[in-house]
């Protein structure tokens, strides 16, 4: 598909928009077809709630477009064509991605290789050893760009292609031993990243970041982790994807091999080279679900604001499935999904991925 | 059951017997019901397979008591009290165990723990750990008294409780290097071995006490191992015995290593420490099948040889059922696996565990 400069526009500026993350920015497209009448209907769907403006100013969007276009950076959004079809398919999928260099790379069969930080020696050469394999054998290895097990991954792919995934812009350069690492990844492979260029990584920018990390791929390879880590989140959120998670075992006393051997006690696949991972994609795969419909199809134009407040009455802090509420209040699933969006946008409800809203 | 002097003596002189293997000694106490009626049966058994006599002389059977009464070693023969339970529900038991030291040991809750001979610091220091933390935990350590991973495991358990399997006889020591092991052992654990005292272990006696290592135990730890073998046979002797097969993980980096990652992969319960066998042990277990009954019930006494030659004829190099050659033949099971014990006494089929029989 390709979007008009002026939908490029709004999605940018749609997914910029205070409250809209992921599953309200794919529901408002679900919702509206287009990011553009998106933010038509914004300030009214916003303002019945009482909450203030919060759509960026056009210019702030421009900045953003500026800052991406002067270090050369490309922005992808979704719906448009080069949109990486694996990260499309994870539910919600991120709204956009900078990137820095050959962003066709996300179109080959990637896989992530993470790990910890402070990784030994061997886990760096299992790293190093496994990326260049599956460079080898045709696979894009994804990574963070962190210190130890991302960097000794990344650097072992470099000759064939490799994906850096950062937390802040795609022009910020950490940690700063990366820095050279940085620069080749720019030049020879890509660098991605959610966050607008100029911006700092924060922590709390490390879970978008790991969900892009596993959402990129087909599987992630845990190298060594400890037992709280970002590598074990990311393996995670590669399960909940419907993605492979792969773990290479180590030693009961390297405190670094908990993760990976926790990871294999919960029926991750044992890694130790190249042929446990050919041997689990040739497995021929049963057929995912196809993705849920629109939920919005028959939705009434206008809904009606007595059915906002049932369906906001029936709320909880505990996830409630979206049909659950149709059913409990005998209304269209359509006019309730756009009340959710509607209550969520407001502050008063939150989307979830997989249907779910909750207080 | 307490059996009689002369009973005792049978079961030696039977499991001494030329061709009369574990299955075949089984199979003579179901069909005659002690192993002094089955001697008498055998010369027939024999004589009409045309094969040489066999049967050791009692002289021979009175050397090898007085053998192991000049070290102090007590035979235990299958059917008496203290023959440990979990090794009779093997398929098939081994007739006897010569022992030295505490024989009680073995009716405590038994683990095996075995591994490589040639084993890296690191493995021995986690099966001398395992084995410490098993042993106050209230089990028995189990294994084979070689170098490396077995002498770190009754080392570790020296002090608890530890049983060491020989190929040889109970008075084998071997390795040199573990003769003050073997001593401890015979003084506060139990040497145990089903050759004869005198005995020196031959390569071929290592399948058969493998064999005890894992059917004396409720589960199999796996250290550190190469892809071919003896820990790596024990543990598939343990899976064909219904026991747990328990894998410490290793780095991929250590050839050592490849053994045990190879068990997991193959459903292996990974093991860094004694949760992971506490862990398993506490699941409830399915309530297992009980032993398959006597297959002579209702056998003739004297079987026709002209079914044990329309038996013979259906057999072949590939194992098959019993029931199903008894099906074929149109006669009673009972009488078709009195065939099988003939032609089995004459060389001429193999019995196998579970009921088969081959060429």
């Amino acid at each position: 598909m390709t979007l008009t400069p002026a939908e490029r526009f709004a999605r940018l500026r749609l997914a910029r928009t205070d409250r809209v993350g992921p599953v309200t920015f794919r529901q408002l497209l679900d919702r509206y077809a287009t990011a553009e009448r998106a933010l038509d209907a914004l300030p009214d769907l916003i303002g019945r709630g009482g909450a203030g403006h919060s759509i960026p100013a056009a210019a702030s969007v421009e900045d953003e477009l500026a800052a991406g276009d002067r270090i050369g950076a490309r922005l992808i959004v979704l719906g448009e064509t080069d949109y990486p079809d694996m990260l499309a398919a994870v539910d919600p999928p991120p709204p956009l991605l900078w990137t820095l260099g050959d962003a066709g790379l996300m179109a080959r069969p990637c896989i992530a290789v993470v790990g910890a930080r402070i990784a030994s020696a061997g886990g760096q050469r299992i790293a190093r050893g496994l990326a260049q394999q599956l460079g080898e054998a045709g696979h894009v290895v994804v990574s963070g760009l962190a210190r130890g097990i991302d960097g000794a991954a990344h650097g072992g792919a470099l000759p064939t292609g490799t994906v850096a995934v950062l937390g802040g812009g795609v022009d910020d350069v950490y940690p700063p031993d990366n820095a050279d690492l940085y620069r080749e990844i720019a030049e020879q492979g890509c660098i991605v990243s959610e966050s607008p260029v100029g911006a700092r990584a924060q922590a709390k920018d490390f879970p978008r970041r790991n969900r892009i990390i596993s959402g990129l791929s087909r599987g992630v390879i845990v190298v060594e982790a400890e037992l709280r880590s970002g590598s074990l989140i990311t393996a995670r959120l590669a399960a909940e994807q419907g993605r492979d998670v792969f773990a290479v075992p180590g030693s009961p006393l390297d405190p670094r091999s908990k993760g990976p051997n926790e990871l294999l006690r919960q029926g991750a696949i044992l890694c130790e080279g190249l042929e446990d991972i050919e041997r689990e994609f040739g497995r021929i795969r049963a057929v995912r679900e196809p993705a849920a419909g629109n939920p919005f199809d028959g939705a009434p134009d206008d809904i009606d604001s007595a059915l906002v407040e049932r369906v906001a009455a029936l709320l909880s802090p505990t996830p409630t499935p979206r049909d659950e509420l149709a059913r409990a209040i005998g209304a269209p699933i359509g006019a309730v999904a756009a009340a959710l969006l509607e209550l969520s946008l407001t502050g008063r409800a939150t989307l979830l991925p997989g249907g779910l809203a909750s207080l």
